[in-house]
């Protein structure tokens, strides 16, 4: 029988990544449903009853539908709190405070890590993928802005073996689903020793 | 006495005013604890111990330090859900899904929404009170990035009173943040017909 939960877009993308990794991690049976973005199936009628700004991934679970990949990760740990990595989320004990910690990961690697390292990715992998000519300067110019990220993570990193602590946490998932692009394709050179050892 | 929240930052960015209405909101005592950006202070050693990325709002509760505004709100939300609006992260008794149901708004205002109005209003708002001059292009090219986004919010505040339902919740005042700027100092003659009505 299918699993009641279901992804809806391309392995290929981060964001659809980020949703399987934090799926596993907890233990949590899917099925991947493919999106043809090349045939514009991700703003077809019914992807956007799905998620309306016509983006991936879509999810599903029995009758609850979610979109934006951060958001679905947070539903499953709070849906399938007692299956997997219970702690991924926070342990229970350690309340709205252990929580927290590791939140302001997840919206920082939302606001300052994926802006940056998505549009070298677009550069580097998908507009090759895509017959596009990439654009160094777009490359260059992100690369200055995700220096200054792996710098505070470098320091975080320093501090303790995650971001929110010794215990692995969503933050963790979220930034690799970024990562594994230059760690598989490193294109152009663009990746270097440090880059390499946060992955 | 003192409150034991205080927030750090100017009432003039978005980021921190979103962070001053969710505990309106909430009912929660806070102190402002100004940070003059013109003189770096968000670059101070002492700052960046709050705040890694040197960003307004960095925030604490009595020994909680906590950073990123939305990561803010859900701790406020967490914290203090006995107090204030008691529902503004979903009903206790609609659990994970009704909590998805605003995170994914929140998560798409922070993806979609925030960058494009962000620019505009650094460019209508920010730029001439530090002096320089506005670049209508970067204007013109993030006007047609928030329409679309504008579009979707048509949609939905079409379908139900605000997005996650009938019942106010984070997503609004984290988008009304961003508006107070169009909606107080219509400039440029930039905000039109809708976008006065989303305010």
């Amino acid at each position: 029988m299918a699993a009641p939960v279901t992804v809806y877009g391309p392995m290929l993308s981060p964001a659809v990544a980020r949703v399987a990794a934090c799926l596993l991690e907890k233990d949590v049976p899917f099925q991947i449903e493919p999106v043809d973005m090349s045939k514009g199936e991700h703003k077809s009628p019914s992807f956007l009853k799905l998620q309306p700004f016509g983006q991936v991934p879509a999810f599903k679970d029995h009758l609850t539908t979610v979109f934006e990949s951060r958001a679905i990760c947070r539903y499953i740990c709070d849906q399938y709190a007692d299956s997997g990595n219970q702690a991924l989320f926070g342990k229970k004990e350690d309340g709205a405070v252990g929580r927290a910690a590791i939140e302001q990961w997840i919206e920082s690697e939302g606001q300052s890590f994926n802006p940056p390292s998505l549009a070298i990715i677009f550069q580097l992998a998908f507009a090759p993928m895509m017959g596009r000519t990439t654009d160094l300067a777009v490359v260059e110019q992100n690369e200055a802005k995700l220096a200054k990220v792996l710098d505070v993570y470098d320091q975080r990193l320093g501090e303790s073996q995650y971001f929110a602590g010794d215990d692995f946490s969503p933050g963790r998932p979220c930034a690799l689903a970024q990562c594994r692009f230059p760690c598989e394709q490193n294109q152009q050179g663009w990746l270097d020793h440090r880059e390499k050892e946060s992955c």
